[in-house]
């Protein structure tokens, strides 16, 4: 039997996750869509065999006919429709945030903790990336010993060059490095600093472009971080961790080789789409097969909650320039079986 | 509406695709399985939420839940399923060989062209990979101009002691390249000489192993392929094509890099299975996709037949040393989109 | 009409540098050798066609068949020896440290400019291998647009369980890319920060080891270098160099890949001399032609005294945990040449 | 005591030589110097600090302060200085090819053998890259066991449009395949057959290019090289030994990685003087050393003989399309040693 879903907003990423639900992915049915934009939703609702439209998000998680909810509107609006799927007792993929505020992600932790069920799944998509799965199995399993490092760098082409500020660069972009390093090394980070150098000409005049963002985690493993979202030649994602006896690197996507003109050359993906396609497939893959099987296994709310009280760290330690530590609540027990994923890596 | 696939055979690869039908795509459903070992096919449809047990293929193609039929069996049996599907005007993807002699492709072509439809995919999944497919669009764009040459190698860590012959090499090994550099070139193979290395001693002692076999296409483009189906070290499928400007590789696997003891490593897929799990994918999503569009776009029967006339002029240079023709009827006008195709590359 | 060379300090480098002159070399003799160790410096001598062994460095620097001096002993005694050298107004490669604190050097560049010549280079091979030199030029070309960050490595596959010290750590090893980030850049760096990592349990227990080194450039560059001298694996240089259209990377050494056992890799060298060998090469052959050319282009004397600045602040930083503004004298226009090097890049 | 070398001929590579002998290299000084141009012999001599010009090439190696003589006149000259230089008993450097014809080559034989004293070494330089040497190190140790198969391809990016003739691809170009692969194996080449590709439509009309060449080894390792010399892309040297137990293959030349304008690239080498510049030297710098140690170790006369009879059977199977076994005299006691070290790989 498959799973029914539906959709609360349908901007690009909300079209695209639709699309895999549809044609990419089997076991499941896209029943329901809502958006802002009603016209929209309408218009994506008749490309879908399935699909009625609603009114509003609230409708969506209503719907009899709907077994689990993804929210994939404007960040603001998230709390309130994953707190209304945690209230009608249905499953809820949320993308990142999962609230703009870390105030926002303890409300939603406070719900599902009523609930005593986990309902909630963050959209942290890179712990679905085959490089990063095959790093952490080689990390947990000793290739390189105990990790003492990690060097990142997370690089877009370009943003907008209006509605992009400076601290979005900690939380839209280095947010995906705050999970992912949590999730590698299984622990927390416990403080942050920011460093600006040098501004490309390239940036925004209000943006600081680059960003080279320093982690500690709570173990002393030091994590570094170029968030550089104006450099041009493609989307890269670079990551190496540093072990005691050896070091582990991500690896490129796979690309034929052009000799041709003097230089051997593989091309480097154009945008985020096109490197993470795949792990969007596994991430919605595995959430329909937990959904199913009424065991959910993603990323928590707590997951949501720790990266935005990093990313709150961050955005202070940007503006003053000092090391500051993060500050965060203690973990409810309802999180311990995360947790006890965390800690195992 | 889903897509309902009807499966024949349930070896290895029949419940790969089950399996593949049923988890890892969407809009297609598997309502009916059938295998010589009734038990096998029972566990396996336990296991799938809409599949019933039938006795015979031929009772899997005459279902009414049946759309679409899957031929998975032994390679002497395709040819009655294919053309008892061809008789129900059913979609029928087989596995390759498409029938283990050239005569056999010839009937299923006969039969085929009277139905005046294309009814009929043969499995050569390279067509679906990533890398040959940047490959195809990067020399069909012209990055390299004209192709003069192809280097190809194909190896396998290893083979059963009894049981794979020399033959084989040819017929179930090397029969991936003569597709592939058919479709990458958009043209056919004329002519074919063995050449005999010396043998590695972690061969069989009947079996020549490795082979070197050169093929002469149409344009007089000079194609090589290293078979080595004892390689120990990985499975490994490797082709770079000469231009008149340059070169394009095929790329190895994504795999993260390991520093450790003295190199930098990167992982060797262990077997076809890991190296080709997305092309399989692919293949089996597109062609659910068109037989739900009542439109079959992959390889023809006509593809079928031309691999096997090109393995039998193989054989029969492996056993004499010389360099032989390959021998092909006249291609029916039925097949000219295909080769339409396969001449615009 | 030859070169010839005395050298100060028999030790692994000063032997090493003296069959080199030898037997690598073209158009340089060594015609003087002295340690502290007498027999050790005859032992090399025997080997040598024309060395004659002195009593004292200051008698190799006094003899009248030798037209240039190589400072290859203990780093403590550079001074005593260059300043030597200067009084006798012959040429003098000094290997790093120029001397072991800043106002040594200091003293150095005083009697150098007093000589009104420069007479002094000190041993920055990083400058003369081929991988930093492409780099170079691609960055002065253009390749990239401006530079922003630099992100580098220095791993050594381990250090001695006694003697080196967490301050070494910098004075020894980072120095090297202390010299090569000005060298490469153009400009000084006026600012550090040291960050203690999670020590590796394989470093003695007072070493801190990792350090993560960030330095901060006139211009704003922000460049991290990982120094690790327990990393087990290999002798590892990294550096990456973003610029504003893109980046930058030092080639790892060419080795021959080898497929086996499952993986695809690669040798990493197994210590600096492994790696650099070529680089000592070119480095002494330029200075063997810049001495009979009578124009001595290498680092300076400023050079070295710029990079002892740079250290006492990091090692400073290392023990505060603080940011450390470098510290360091005008530059007197005698090195003006040298400067307008270092600011073209 | 410096080695005193003649040099016939200073064309490019003459003039290449003599400025390697005087400025790269130790121990050694050319001291004389000729050219049927005695223009160009002057100039040159007028730069190297202690050549004397003759007039002739036997006054060169008749010369008192001419020690060995290095042959890097036009091809059909060699024979005559070779015979002149075993006569006076001095030790003779020829660049490849030994002689035009193998007749030729049986002569020089004959007469070193007469003079009981290894005196001629063949300008194989291949031998003395860094990747061949660690292929042949690696090879000789195991690492993949026997060989069975290698993949050669030797790419030009151009070559003149006139005067390179189609048995050019073979006597000038592919001779170094045929020496490095006799090296490499430790055993001659029994027979060989030449495939015509595709010609590239940048070739001059009347020039077979490329050239896929097949070459048997006496053990039944099957060879094969690409000879492609106008690939326009670069200069191209690949190789890959397929062994039982995995392969090797030879790295490119080290080169910084340019990510920019969406891809990562890496330069190849412009000709063959900057891919094996290096070669050259070591090349040199051994023979220097072994006429100074009054043992010539390099490739012998007899490689010489064996690469000329080699490119016979290769040329005459171009012309007939044939299967062509290598016919080549018994080999002289005299060259046991040389063939004791090939059969030793």
């Amino acid at each position: 039997m498959s799973v029914r879903v539906g959709i609360i907003g349908v901007g690009m990423i909300g079209v695209d996750h639709a699309r895999r639900l549809t044609n990419t992915l089997g076991g499941v049915d896209v029943t329901g869509v809502t958006d802002v934009d009603a016209a929209r939703a309408k218009a994506l609702a008749d490309t879908l065999p399935k699909a009625r439209v609603h009114a509003t998000g609230e409708a969506v998680i209503a719907a009899d006919d709907v077994d689990a909810v993804l929210v994939t509107s404007w960040g603001a609006t998230h709390e309130q429709y994953v707190l209304a799927a945690i209230a009608a007792n249905k499953p809820v993929f949320c993308e990142k945030p999962l609230t703009p505020t870390s105030d926002g992600c303890l409300r939603v932790i406070e719900a599902e903790t009523a609930a005593s069920r986990q309902l909630v799944q963050v959209g942290y998509m890179r712990r679905y990336d085959s490089g990063y799965r095959e790093m952490k199995a080689a990390l947990d399993g000793g290739a390189v010993g105990p990790a003492l490092m990690a060097h990142c760098a997370h690089r877009n082409p370009s943003v907008p060059p209006y509605g992009y500020t400076s601290d979005m660069a900690i939380t839209d972009t280095a947010v995906h490095e705050i999970d992912v390093m949590r999730w590698l090394f299984g622990e927390d980070i416990v403080a942050t600093q920011v460093i600006k150098p040098r501004r490309s000409s390239r940036a925004a005049e209000t943006l600081q472009d680059p960003q080279f963002i320093l982690f500690e985690m709570r173990s002393g493993i030091c994590v570094d971080v170029e968030v550089n979202v104006n450099c041009l030649y493609g989307y890269d994602i670079r990551c190496e961790i540093v072990g005691e006896t050896g070091t582990l690197s991500l690896p490129d996507s796979a690309s034929i080789a052009l000799r041709a003109n003097g230089a051997c050359s593989r091309r480097v993906p154009a945008d985020w789409r096109e490197r993470f396609m795949s792990a969007y497939d596994t991430e919605l893959r595995e959430w329909v097969a937990s959904v199913a099987a009424g065991d959910i296994t993603g990323p928590t709310a707590w997951d949501g909650y720790a990266a935005a009280a990093v990313a709150d760290a961050c955005v202070q330690a940007l503006h003053s320039g000092a090391r500051v530590p993060v500050t965060m609540k203690e973990r409810p027990a309802f999180y311990d079986r995360g947790a006890y994923q965390l800690a195992r890596g």
